[in-house]
Parts: structure tokens; C-alpha cells; sequence
């Protein structure tokens, strides 16, 4: 018997990639889901996420910006995966206003609320490696110094913040993952908002060729959405994660360009390039990244199960089927 | 002849403490120094604070959250002192969204501002101790973890970062001092809202008892307002500095228990007591502090050349002439 089961959840950004896979595991374990996301059409809710589910969870269409609808939905809560959030770096350093508003802002006012209305609520936040910019060694563990390199990292940080600190101040239990690039069926796959192995499988799925920035020699680490599901189920449901902070990873390290040579050698053809590095992306590159997440292995049990060709055979296997859903 | 010889300075917070210190540095080196204030009753902003060089510097009353103020003032500026903020810890608590708008957001329209219009501008940004929290080892360097106890904290790091940033990415030169408490005439005496020392000279010349928090052993550094003003005038003229963050801080550690017998014991009577730690503020507490200052030493060269015995002194000698005008 789960945790969750019969327990209410709200998940904000829940149309989105990671928090549509979250849902579908949350009613999976009987627990009654309320799904908050914006649509905001550069973001990752698609209601289509959500298509095999949606005679068993809530949807309520509003933008986490918005105070007086998120009062009003966190009533009553058992549990709030905070997963709304903009991704994309990019778009931080162009639009730097909007990347406040949505991940320090409205932060802050979730957790207002959260301290005004229901104080018992339980709250995981999606947090980001990006926080900690180039890494001075490798793999990065929670005491790496934290060094932001665009403004997405800076307010990310923020917003991770102000929850430990309504966790320590206030005694409302919160605790954040640090994501590493994660991957699955129902990321967005339209541009490289989200995450750039969306526009690869794009790609490699109308039959375009990949482009590699630089050399492909850069590092990554890569978590199956599943797994990144598990961390945050298994985050939630332990208060021995109140307060704390965790990276996730993968013992799986590859480097871009042998990346790209698995993911054309999937069986569906496709083929890959290095390109130089647009100079806007350059700037705020990270270089080699890898996390340790011993600390979350050994605090709460947890450690990804899925490799990743199973990983990229389970994605590419899904967007063959719902490409058109998402272009 | 001083490097802001006949230059063009721009000081956020310019009426406030350090900044009408700083500004009187300023044009006794031939700067021509425009003052940016808000006069936000709450804060440290006051007109008399530069009565005696109100002929040498403009006054330009607006709130660092005006975009299109800032647009305009920043034009043709040499140097920018960013020194407007709020500082009272208890007040992010009860107002996180203020706290917000003026630490976070204001810094990053600033930011765009001279983006757009002043990429020469050499900034320097005053962040604060406040980042670090509760430390984990003594003295506290740039290396120490950063874990902000309370809102300001959180808010002062993304302004703080926000200003590394730009400086990494954009080539806004650009530089943030961490102060520790910085005391001195023209600090905010009328509540604790700048400083608890503010509060403490006040109930000093008004014959009644100053109050110590718990047991008074708590561990401080402090820097009168002078030594913060040539760090400050330091770190602009550098370009070693550039993308920097240094500590401020001093050789003199005391704890508040024997700051309160110092003063009580400048030759203008006095008395103090020991009460309990507000409940509120204990949340927010971060024990014993004092900072490394060696990076900005051997750095820059600075290190603080007033001791707190002559700092109390002029402190005091300056608010019992004046303190009509401050409470």
C-alpha cells in the first residue's frame, strides 16, 4: 500500500514532461492528483501528456505566477511536487524579467500560500545542476560550490532556496532534486527549450541530421524520466529529506558525440554532424558535467534503474508513435 | 590624482550610510557623483546625510525599481556604486515580495539597463555577509558554503550573481564586497533595521538601556564606515577585481556582551541588559560570525586601518550632534 494512496497532490507544471510521468505514477499508487500548469506554448505542458490519464486526475490551466488561483488550489494538499519551472537558458539570458517571475517570484508566492493556508503540506522542488555552472571537479556533489553561468542557474537557485528556508523557518517540509538532463517520453522534443535530446529526437525521427555542438566531447549524465519519477515519489514520502538537498546522475557518463552515434544506431537510421558552438550558447556553456548522487543513495535508497539504451529505445519508441502531437 | 578625478559616478542608495560616505569620498577626489535614492521612509536614505555636500553632488529621488529612471541616469556614467537594497532581515520575513523586488529584480533591470545603454560602466555591487548563514567554520572565506537563513539572504545572492553574470557573460566589469557590519555617522539609528549598533547608539544618548539578544556571546565583526568606503573606492579603481567577490571584514572580533560594555563605557554613561532572543528572530540567527578578508588583501590591498575604539567614539560623537535629525 503506498503512501500516496488516497492522498491529495497538486503538481505544478503537471502537463508538463517530468510532471505528466509523475501523475501517471501518482494515480498509479491511488492517490488523487490535481495537475496546475500555464500552457504557456514555449513550455512543456501538452495536454496530450496527460491523454491516457485524464479521466483520473484534475486539471486546472493557470500560471504559477498567478497568487489568488494557487491560494485556492493548495488547500487541503497532502503533497506539492513543484515542478513548474522555464528551462530553457537561452531564453533566460534573452528574456531575463520572465525567468525571475516564474522561478524566484513565483516561488515565493507558492510558498507564501504554502505558510498562509497549509502549513502541513509536503513539498518536493525541481531543482537543477545548473546551479552549480563549471564544475571545478568531477562528479559534482552538493558541496560543489554553486556558481550560476546564465540567469535560468541564478534564479533556479532562488527558488530552491526559499523553500529550504520555509522548510527551516517555518517547519513546512521541503526538500529539493538538483535534475540532471533528463529524458523520456512526453519531453518536448519541438526545439532545445527543455532539454536538447528533445530537438535530437526530433531530428532523428523526420529524418534530419543531429547537430553536436563542438567537439562532442563534452560530458553528461542522463536520467530515464522514470527514475527521476522514483526520486521525487521516494522524496516525498520521506521526512528524513526535510530540509535537504540532493543531485541526482547516473552512473552512466557519455560524452555528446557518442551520444549522438547511439541514438543513430537506435535501428531507425538517422545520422549526426559537429557544428561549432553558436557563440550566445558558448558563453554560457558548462563544459564537462557529471553529478555524485551518493548522498540521495544513501539517505533515501534511491539510484536510477533504467540504462540508457533502454532509456532511448523507450523514448524514440514513444515519439514514433506521437510525433505529431508534439511538433 | 585620484582615478575619480573629474569621472562620472552613479550611487544607488546614495543618501543612504554608506553611500552619503562613500560620496563624500567621492567628491573630495573630483568625482562628479549623482546620487539615486528612494527615501523609502523604512530605509537608510536621509537628506541631512549629505547636507554638508549638497552643493557637489545631484540628488535624483527614484526607486531603483523604476526601469525607466535608471534607463536615463545611467547614461555616460563612468563608475556605479549599487549600493540601494533592503537590509532589514526581520522585514524579508514579514515582506518577502519588497525584499524580492528590490534585491533581485531591481539588480537585474539595472543590469539590462546598462546591457543596453552603459556596457563601459564599472560596477561595484554591495552584497553581504548575510549569504553565508549559520557558519560552518571560523573565519568565514568565499569558500565557505553559502546557505542563507533568511530571505534578504537568498534575494542578495541572486542580485549578487546577477552582477557576476553580467560581468562573465556581457563584460559589464563588474565586482560585489560582502560586508559585514559596517557602523558609522550617518547609519540608520532610529530602529534595528540597517544594524543592531544603530538602534544601541540611539537607546544610548537617549539614556535608556540597550538591549543584548540571549547571552551575548555571539561573536561579530564590524567595520566603521570609512574602511567600507575605501574598499569600495578600491575595488572600482581595479580591474583585478573584475568578476571578483570579497569578503570585508576585521581583525577585531568581539562579542556583543563586550560591545555593549564598550559603548556603555565611551564616557557618555549608559547601561545594558541581557534579554531573550526574540522567538523571530532566533529562527533567523546565524551565531558566531566574523570574515577572512585576506583575498581582498592581498588582492587589492585593503585591510580596515580604523579600530572599533575610534569608530565607537566618532560614531557617537556624530549622533549626539545630530540625532534630531535621525529619529
Amino acid at each position: 500500500m503506498s503512501v500516496y494512496a488516497d492522498k491529495k497532490v497538486l503538481i505544478t507544471g503537471g502537463l508538463g514532461f517530468i510532471g505528466s510521468n509523475l501523475a501517471r505514477a501518482l494515480v498509479d499508487r491511488g492517490a488523487q492528483v490535481t495537475l496546475v500548469d500555464s500552457l504557456i506554448p514555449l513550455y512543456g505542458g501538452h495536454p496530450f501528456n496527460v491523454e491516457d490519464i485524464a479521466d483520473r486526475v484534475r486539471v486546472n490551466v493557470c500560471d504559477v505566477r498567478d497568487p489568488f488561483a494557487f491560494e485556492y488550489l493548495i488547500r487541503g494538499q497532502d503533497y506539492l511536487f513543484n515542478l513548474a519551472g522555464q528551462t530553457s537558458h537561452m531564453d533566460s539570458m534573452h528574456d531575463p524579467r520572465t525567468d525571475l517571475d516564474i522561478n524566484a517570484s513565483a516561488q515565493l508566492s507558492i510558498l507564501e500560500a504554502c505558510r498562509r493556508i497549509n502549513r502541513d503540506v509536503k513539498i518536493v522542488f525541481a531543482s537543477t545542476r545548473q546551479i552549480y555552472g563549471k564544475p571545478d571537479y568531477l562528479p559534482v556533489d552538493e558541496k560543489h560550490p554553486i556558481r550560476p553561468v546564465d540567469v535560468n542557474g541564478i534564479n533556479k537557485l532562488a527558488g530552491e532556496w526559499y523553500h529550504i528556508l520555509y522548510n527551516n523557518v517555518y517547519g513546512i517540509r521541503a526538500c529539493a532534486l538538483r535534475l540532471t538532463n533528463t529524458y523520456g517520453p512526453r519531453m518536448r522534443v519541438k526545439d532545445a527549450r527543455q532539454t536538447f535530446l528533445g530537438i535530437w529526437v526530433r531530428r532523428l525521427l523526420e529524418g534530419q541530421t543531429i547537430q553536436v555542438f563542438g567537439d562532442g566531447k563534452q560530458l553528461r549524465d542522463f536520467n530515464y524520466v522514470d527514475d527521476c519519477v522514483d526520486a521525487m515519489l521516494v522524496a516525498g514520502a520521506s521526512d528524513q529529506a526535510n530540509g535537504r538537498i540532493y543531485n541526482l546522475g547516473s552512473e552512466e557518463v557519455i560524452n555528446l558525440h557518442d551520444l549522438a552515434q547511439r541514438m543513430t544506431g537506435l535501428g531507425r537510421g538517422g545520422q549526426f554532424e559537429l557544428v561549432p558552438f553558436p557563440a550566445e550558447r558558448k558563453a554560457i556553456d558548462i563544459g564537462d558535467y557529471y553529478s555524485d548522487f551518493s548522498l540521495i543513495r544513501s539517505e533515501l535508497g534511491w539510484a536510477p534503474t533504467r540504462d540508457l539504451d533502454q532509456g532511448l529505445h523507450a523514448t524514440v519508441e514513444y515519439f514514433s508513435r506521437h510525433l505529431q502531437h508534439y511538433i
